[in-house]
Formats: C-alpha cells, sequence, structure tokens
C-alpha cells in the first residue's frame, strides 16, 4: 500500500478499502505521510466525496489514532452530548449537572473556543479554583463520586482528527459534511461514548447555515453511528440569534448558574430540555420525552440540579461561594448600557456578528494561543421579537479597554435590527432527527 | 486575494482569473505559499479542469517566474524544438545541426534524464571536453559565432514549474492534460522561443500511452501557443519500440554521429526529416515540407550537416577527433551480445522496459543526484518486423558490472516478443496537428 496510489483512487473518484483509510490516517498521524499528500487526499475527499462506510472507516480510524477514554465501568449506557457550536452556548453547564441529578452518569471533556464560538471548558475556568486540567484516573474517579465531571481535553484523544481539522482549515476544506461528521464522531467515540445526543445548531451564527445542510449532516452522523454501533440522536436547534442572553465567560457561567437556581430564559430552557430529555432516554432512563422534561423541571425548582453542580465544581477545587452569591464574580472595568435611539421590534440580532464581537472585547481566541478575558462580553438586554422603546437599553457592553467599549457601543446599534413591525418568533427546536 | 479564496473557487469549479492564477505562482515560488496549500488547489486542478484561458495563464505566470532566455537578436522566426520524451531518442543531437546547416538559428537548452527517458545533455557531455554548463552570453555569441549551441538549462529558467512539477510527482497529479501542457509551454516560453515544433511522442514508452491523450495534448499545446502569441506545431510520433538502435548516452551520440554521417536508421529518419521539415517552414526558410526534407537529406549527404556539428562541438571545446573516429569512444567493461533460441518476427519490443534496463545498467537516473554511466545501455540488433534467425542476435549489452550485465541479458529474452507470424510495421510519423 502506498499514498500515491490511495491518493489516486480517490482522484479518480474510487472507493478506498478500510485498510487503506487507516493506513492514510496512522501514516499521516506519524508523519510519515506528508501534509502535501494528505491535503491532495483530502481535496479529493472534498470534491468526490465518500461511501457511507468510507466515512465511517475515517471516523473510527481518527477515534483509534490515541488514546480512547474507557467508560465501561459506568455500564453501556453512557451518553455524550455536543453542540455543533453556537453563541451564547452555556447548553453543557446548565444540562449535565440537572441529568446527573437525575442519576445519569456524566463524564464530559469539552474544548476551548476558538473563534467566534465559546468553549465550555473557558467558561468553567471562569469559576475560581476550579481545575478542568484533571488527569483521567481523576476524572473517572470524581464521577464515581459525585456522578459528575466536566474537564478540558487532557488525554490526547483522535491527534489524526486534529491534525486533519488544522490541515482543512488551511486549505478551504472544512466546509464538507463528511469531513465535518468524521471529525465530531471520532472525537466523541475516543471520548468513550456509545450512546450521543447532538446538538446541530442551524442558522447565520452556527456552522451549518441551512436547515437543509444540517439534515445532511445529521443523517450522516447517524449512518456513522449505526455502522460504528453507537446510538446517536440530533436535535436541530436555532442559532440566528445568541442562545439566552450573556456572550462571554464568567457573565455565561453566572446566567447558567441563575438558570440552575430557576431563572430560564425562554430559548435556553428549550433547548436544556429538549437535548436533556433524550439523554435521558437513550441513557435507559426514561422513554417518555415529556415526562422526561418534567424531571428536569423538578430538579431545577426543587434545587438538586443546583446542589449537584455545586457538588461538582465544590469537588474539583471550585470556590463555591461564587455559585452562592454570583455578584461575586470579578466585573470587568468597564459595563456599559447601549441604547437606541430608535423605536419598534428587534428584527434581528446576528449571532456571528455577536460572537465576532464578544471575541473582539477579548472573550474569544483568533489564535490558539491567545488568552481569553473572563470578564468581558456582551449581555443582552433586548431579544428578537421584543418591543423598543426610544431611549431603551438594548444591550450592555462588558469590556477591559474604553476604546474596545466604545467600538462596541457603535457595533452593538448595527447589530440590532429595528423596525416597527410585529415580529413573530421562530421556534428554537426545529427538528428531531 | 489570499490562497484560501483561490483554493475555494477551483474546488467549487469556478474559472480563476489571471491575477488570481499569477499570485498563486509568485507566491508559491516564494514559498509564502505552502506545498499543502499547492498541492490542495493542484488536486482540485486535476479533477474539475480549467479552462484554455486558465491554462494559458498558469503558462505564462510560470514561465515568467524566472529568467526569460532574450533571443530577440535572431529575430522573430526563433524555432524550439521539444519532445514530450521518448527511449532512444537521439533526435535532437541530429537534427538541430541539420537545420543549422541550413540557415535556421539554433539556441538549445535541455535537460538531463530522469527515469527512463534519457537527456540531451546527458548524451551530449560524453562527446570528451564538450561543455554544456556556459552561461547565458557565451551561449548566445556561440549562436551568433557557428549558428548553433546545445547546452544545458544553466538559467532560473521557469522555477515555478519545476517546483509545481515535484509537487505533483509526490501527490499523483502527474498524468494531466492541463497540467502537462502548461509545464511544457512554459519551458519552452522561458527559453525564448517564439515558434515550437513539438514532438509528441505515444506509446508504452511514451507519456502519452494513446493516440487520443496525445492528440488532446496537441490541441492544448496549440490553443495555449495562440493565445500566448506563440506557433506550435505538434508531430504525433510512435514509442513503441525505441526510437533507432541505441539506448544509452555515449551510444547514442555515436549512433547520431553515424547518422549524420549518412548511416540512417529508417525511423528515426522519418522523425528527423519530418520534424526538420516543419522547423524549416515555421522559421519562414521554406513552405513546401517535401522540398525542406530533401534540402535536410542533401545537406546530410553533402556532408554540411555533419560539419555543422563538428563546428559546434569544437566550438564548445569538444575533441572533434571523436566525432571523425567514434571508435575512439570509451567502451564499457562488457559488451555482450544476446542470442536467442527463437525463430520469427520479432512483434514487440516494449520501449519502456528497454529504457528502465538501460537505466538499471547505470544510463539513467533514479534520483536527481545519481550519477550516469556514459558508456553503458543498450544496441538492438533487431526491431520490430525483422525476421530472426535461430542463435539470432538480438542486441548488444554494454555494461560495467557483470551482475547486471547478467540480469540484463536475461530481460532481454523477456522483453524481446518473437513469434513466427510476420508483422506489418506501423508508421513512426502518426499524425501532424
Amino acid at each position: 500500500m502506498n499514498i500515491l496510489e490511495i491518493i489516486s483512487k480517490k482522484r479518480d473518484s474510487k472507493e478506498l478499502t478500510k485498510e487503506e483509510i487507516e493506513y492514510f490516517v496512522q501514516e499521516y498521524t506519524k508523519g510519515e505521510i506528508k501534509d502535501y499528500q494528505a491535503s491532495a487526499l483530502i481535496m479529493a475527499i472534498y470534491i468526490n466525496g465518500m461511501s457511507d462506510r468510507e466515512i465511517t472507516d475515517l471516523t473510527l480510524a481518527m477515534a483509534y489514532s490515541g488514546e480512547v477514554l474507557d467508560l465501561s465501568k459506568f455500564g453501556t449506557n453512557v451518553v455524550d452530548k455536543h453542540s455543533t457550536g453556537g453563541v451564547g452556548d452555556k447548553v453543557s453547564i446548565i444540562l449535565l449537572p440537572i441529568i446527573a441529578s437525575l442519576g445519569v452518569p456524566v463524564a464530559k471533556m469539552s474544548g476551548r473556543g476558538l473563534g467566534f464560538t465559546g468553549g465550555t471548558v473557558d467558561k468553567m475556568e471562569s469559576i475560581p479554583g476550579y481545575k478542568t486540567d484533571i488527569n483521567v484516573n481523576e476524572f473517572i474517579s470524581n464521577v464515581e463520586k459525585v456522578g459528575i465531571s466536566m474537564i478540558g481535553q487532557t488525554m490526547n484523544l483522535a491527534p489524526a482528527d486534529k491534525k486533519i481539522y488544522e490541515l482543512r482549515d488551511s486549505i478551504s476544506c472544512v466546509e464538507n459534511i463528511p469531513l465535518i461528521a468524521s471529525s465530531i464522531m471520532s472525537k466523541k467515540i475516543a471520548s468513550g461514548a456509545n450512546k450521543i445526543v447532538l446538538d446541530i445548531t442551524v442558522g447565520n451564527g452556527a456552522f451549518m447555515k441551512t436547515r437543509e445542510d444540517a439534515e445532511k449532516l445529521a443523517n450522516e452522523m447517524i449512518k456513522i453511528g449505526k455502522l460504528a454501533n453507537r446510538e446517536v440522536k440530533c436535535i436541530l436547534t436555532a442559532m440566528d440569534e445568541p442562545l439566552g442572553y450573556s456572550v462571554g465567560n464568567s457573565i455565561e457561567v453566572i446566567e447558567a448558574i441563575n438558570f440552575l437556581k430557576g431563572d430560564m430564559p425562554e430559548d435556553l430552557k428549550e433547548v436544556v430540555l429538549e437535548l436533556g430529555a433524550y439523554m435521558i432516554r437513550i441513557a435507559g432512563k426514561g422513554e417518555d420525552i415529556e415526562e422526561n422534561k418534567k424531571k428536569m423541571l423538578e430538579n431545577i425548582l426543587n434545587g438538586k440540579a443546583y446542589r449537584k453542580f455545586e457538588e461538582m465544581v465544590g469537588n474539583q477545587g471550585g470556590d463555591i461561594s461564587y455559585l452562592q452569591d454570583t455578584r461575586k464574580f470579578e466585573k470587568s472595568k468597564y459595563i456599559s448600557a447601549v441604547v437606541t435611539e430608535k423605536t419598534g421590534y428587534v428584527q434581528e440580532i446576528d449571532a456571528e456578528e455577536i460572537g465576532k464581537l464578544s471575541c473582539y472585547l477579548g472573550a474569544g481566541r483568533i489564535h490558539k494561543e491567545d488568552k481569553i478575558e473572563p470578564t468581558v462580553g456582551i449581555i443582552l438586554n433586548k431579544k428578537v421579537g421584543d418591543k423598543v422603546e426610544e431611549q431603551g437599553f438594548l444591550a450592555y457592553i462588558c469590556a477591559n479597554e474604553e476604546k474596545k467599549l466604545r467600538e462596541a457601543e457603535r457595533k452593538i446599534l448595527e447589530i440590532y435590527k429595528i423596525e416597527e413591525k410585529e415580529v413573530k418568533k421562530n421556534p428554537v427546536i426545529i427538528e428531531i432527527i
């Protein structure tokens, strides 16, 4: 077997064998196959496509290219959750303690943010003392002890996927369903899950801009799941405006804490309950979706979900007094309300633009090595469909530099589209696949 | 402009602008665009193709990526000749002195051999003292003085083509007509020619295995020529068996010298006269092809062509006593006749196999840095269509190592296909385009 033959097969639209795909993934991970050769093959895959069998073989080869987390001691119903990314997406921080409080074991490794979408690990680190870089043994024993642990990616999970993803990014081969699907699924499989609920975001603030593309991606991942013997459920959710009100790091954690204490923004609530209800079902803890939602709401209102979060945070060195009194969180140097001259209804708040603005303020990274500022970001005061009066507050900017504050104030006024006509809000849950 | 946009356009089968193609070629030559990015673009070009306009822009951008030889002092009818490569191809060494003897100025830069086809420069260097690495000024003044100079590629001609060609070789993107056509034409344009006669070889010993592909390549190069304002004539010639009798370096030079002295193998004669007649026509020295052939033959028979060759060799430091008496050329350590047990007619002598065998004996290079052995090679005694008697000599092996000699003897018997049925030889000139 050699890479030239493999490249020329895919170049000529032929199907690669499992052995050829494994050879490519292994040798590329080792560096025996060069970037420029991988690049040619990936472009050929992008243009000529792959069969479901090929995509599954690619997924599994990438999943097993490094360490694979063994969660078998938690049984055969280990559920993971993944989102294809959104702005203001604090769903994991809220949802996972809730389902842990209902007896579903949660062992969650999350990524850091890159580009205009934030990362759960960055957000969690704004809780003073909370450790996200613990080793695997401690991670597993935390799950055994308190039923939940949320950490960063400390293991060498799916290194082939990481390498291929970085290459795709530098050769215009990102937006391709077989490649996206295999990338996501390889990481999930390497993280030890055998049941996976996927939140596929759709809209201008998401990877998938159209429902049609999101459906294609969902179906592809379900097919991979079937062939790779993993149960996959996909929930398509809207990502046109940010989810909830806060976009940043500590301000998103505060919103999550408030949610667990019962203060639930409507769109966030819908997403959390829908994803959670399916997680509970595939974990074998309840068939009835509406019943599952009820149980989740119950555990929010009776404080069990919040206490599970507190327990997890405390167990990993976090200062829980910040959860008990969120006013203790450090604030950004400037907090400024943006006032509009317009009256009418909010027609649109472009999520991607808000994400980029938050990133500009310092909440996100442009390059991998950038440091983030935990306190900065944007707190929306009005969302799509809300009525705006003259001199009404649209949003609050949290910034550490005056120049950036001023620029963000100006930008927010551009991002909010306000017109006289009333707006009917689109549902946030688009489809279950 | 940036490379990611350029890659994604071609990935999506869109046409690239002249500016985009120039940007790619310049920045890749400089190293600003990385190999893995060029690789993705080249694969996208391979799969999605290019318009004639794009191919021409690519050709010109590569041609002007380095130095361009200025031959304008020789007028507007500067003719170059190029072959897509063959085994036993000593056409340039014979043809160019002939047309120089008819008053057509010849300024020829040739390449070295790589793989199973030899290079004119390697062959010429087997003449003791003959210098092929002279500088451009000397090269031009040689042409002015004696009307002809043949040297190696001493200038930095079309470096982009060199870089792209090497990359294509390592990503399975060699056999692609737009890329082959632009590569050949860029080198010819950089070498200063404005009129080009192309010998497109067809058959198992050639790049183009079928007449159909050769025609496509010819048409592509003619189109590039039109758009780039260069007159191009293509002669398709057969390359199923080696051209002439000798395959090697000094032994090919000896065959060329003998040809110029009047000893002309039939297939070689046809190719030399056909290409030469068209070179004379496009140089404006004679419209009538048959008339041109007659003039060429005349100058062979009256010794003018041979004397022109002697003049060129002497002018570049070569020892002309070797031309006057070719027995002076150093011989290989072993020369052995291969005898067959079979009787019948030679059906086939696979040119590529002979080329590889010659390379194995030391006449060619596998890697760029390999040294060649000038004296080794194969001298055919029988060609396709020839009758073979039992105990007849098929060929002579010239080798410097006994082990290689024995292996080559064994191989030759495999390569010669001999059967009882008589064989009609195919014409060596296939088509003029």
